[in-house]
């Protein structure tokens, strides 16, 4: 087993009507005025808006208002922010939304308390030391960033879509109200499930140390995420399937799985993010495309895991019924397995394995993927 | 699901040498001086205890130290530790040792900060608001002590073992270095071990609500137990089994598996609790007595749950195989199944239940768990 830190400070309320009490929550850590964050539709839903404002002022927690926070969110909004909250003395920031929402939140605490450009800590060009407080309300569940210091942006002119890590940008609070994503769209919800099994087998397959229990922990998550995704499609007002699919999705990357594990990679990710960037694919949709074709092109390297992964998800017998399986599934939940499904035609290929490979390089895993070798997992796709 | 509150803020530093930097560890939490808490023994081997004070000391951290803490630890070095707390302006408790010392430490700190009785948490009569930072090295795992806010400790004259749980107390740092829990004696490995699967299965088989997550969650823990605990039997120095048990361990009772659970009761451990404490028997060693007892006697209130259990862990079909498989696996490992086994004759139940059912009194379980109730199901040890 491999040396490790394990530290995740979030408290994780859960619950129905648990937002009525956010005031209440980020009053207890004496902030007392907020940038309120959100994006463009979802919490004008159910009255969300009114009760969360309701809930501040009871706490009498002063706000200013951002909106407008797109899926593939943006370094602009995020530099808009930044300014807001410098111009106005504001101590914490308070994003109600999904994962895009709560990664410009991050992005936007880190930028607060440094005098250079935000961008900086997502090429690396500076360490994040100090944030303002995150406190967050879940409209949809999937990227776990509400149980994270992980942030993705996209710088607008550039389409790089690039990332920050940092448990300083850890929510302090983060409320998940299950029923506020009983609307969540089934395409959405599909899409959900591929991103949380996404972030479960990126380390499953690629890391050179991988104790069991890790395994065990990762194929709990995936059979959970398939029942709950099932039973939702059927039945989206299920509630107790909408609890237990948003609490496994926060298991799937907050830090757990790979406690112990030694060199895994983000493969998928790292090339999804560029067809998402230049495609504006969902997350979710895009990498229901990747995983298959990366599977396709990987299975030789890690065939044991392979064979585990076939029997303990579908119960199937060779390596190659996880890929299989996998890909069936994508399907019956209704989510895209081919580029093709997506749109996007084979002479795209090239500029988006040339956006991957600059991340590659970001990532420092240039040796193991360059242009060419991306090239060649696509084309799979 | 039903609504909850997860929230553990320990950070865990896992790895070889780590405890050497138990001084900067400290130290970045700003505090100056520390009541250095041990046992008996185990800090004394490898040049544990040198390597600790030369960290200390290299971080300009002073001590003082306190000795002699036994497992089933005492009411009586609490009050002596919060003694020297008060009289030597010290700042935070570091532990040295396994669940008792860390337990002790945990009591030491909250009775620090309150001005009566620190028995008065233990009872009820007070609640702990303000408690000293708590710090851990850890020499053998089972407890998960190192990783949550829960703290057993026992009154010398009356034989009372209660508890206390706050997060206020769950340490800011716990150091775990596999490579120190090495010696642990094999019965002492095997009573963790029954420790572990005890702490899984008593809300598993207990909880009105469980969901299919949090069972997945449990048989991963059970499973990853029962197997290292095999390897490690075999082979005492087999690093990654140490350091795999003891990450599995913690994961038992961090609160992660009760997550979203409802009802869940700890009869097993309200028993073994006068076990120990009227024989002085190791908890695990009680524990391994009283599983099975228990099971035989409550199989029938969950036909499911223990048919599932069955299946899982033991790839049996009829849920007595749950009991049976349990049974033979502690007889296999070296853990006592019979009051026999403890050297404790039938004539000593009696007394066992009418101490038993002073804690279920404290717990809130005496409709469930009545004096006659416990002595049925110690008949069946």
């Amino acid at each position: 087993m491999n040396d490790f830190t394990y530290y995740n400070p979030t408290k994780i309320e859960l619950g129905r009507g648990k937002e009525n009490n956010i005031g209440e929550y980020i009053s207890q850590s004496g902030v007392k005025k907020v940038l309120l964050l959100y994006g463009v539709g979802s919490i004008k839903k159910f009255g969300l808006y009114e009760r969360i404002i309701s809930s501040l002022k009871k706490s009498n927690i002063e706000f200013e208002e951002l909106s407008g926070v797109v899926s593939n969110p943006l370094l602009s909004k995020v530099n808009e922010g930044v300014e807001i909250v410098k111009g106005n003395n504001i101590e914490a920031i308070l994003g109600v939304g999904g994962g895009s929402v709560v990664d410009s939140a991050k992005a936007i605490a880190a930028g607060s308390k440094y005098d250079g450009d935000v961008w900086d800590f997502f090429i690396h060009k500076a360490e994040i030391t100090e944030a303002l407080p995150v406190f967050t309300v879940m409209t949809l569940s999937a990227a776990a960033s509400e149980m994270n210091g992980n942030s993705v942006v996209m710088k607008d002119e550039t389409k790089q879509k690039y990332s920050i890590a940092s448990v300083l940008v850890n929510p302090v609070v983060s409320v998940i109200n299950p029923e506020l994503m009983a609307t969540v769209s089934k395409e959405y919800l599909a899409y959900s499930a591929v991103d949380v099994i996404s972030h479960c087998i990126e380390v499953y397959f690629t890391a050179s140390v991988h104790p069991n229990f890790n395994s065990r922990i990762v194929e709990s998550i995936i059979k959970s995420i398939m029942e709950t995704t099932e039973i939702l499609l059927k039945d989206p007002d299920n509630y107790d399937a909408r609890a237990e699919f948003a609490w496994v999705a926060i298991q799937g990357l907050n830090g757990l799985t790979p406690t112990g594990t030694k060199g895994g990679t983000f493969p998928n990710h790292m090339i999804e993010h560029s067809l998402s960037a230049l495609y504006n694919v969902p997350h979710g949709a895009g990498l229901a495309v990747v995983i298959p074709a990366w599977m396709k092109w990987y299975i030789k390297q890690n065939k044991p895991q392979f064979k585990r992964f076939a029997r303990e998800i579908f119960d199937g017998e060779s390596m190659n019924d996880a890929i299989e399986g996998l890909e069936n599934w994508f399907n019956k939940i209704g989510a895209p397995t081919t580029l093709k499904g997506l749109n996007i035609s084979r002479d795209g290929i090239e500029e988006i394995a040339e956006n991957a490979s600059q991340t590659a390089k970001v990532w420092g895993f240039s040796e193991l993927y360059s242009k060419e070798t991306i090239i060649e997992i696509l084309q799979k796709a």
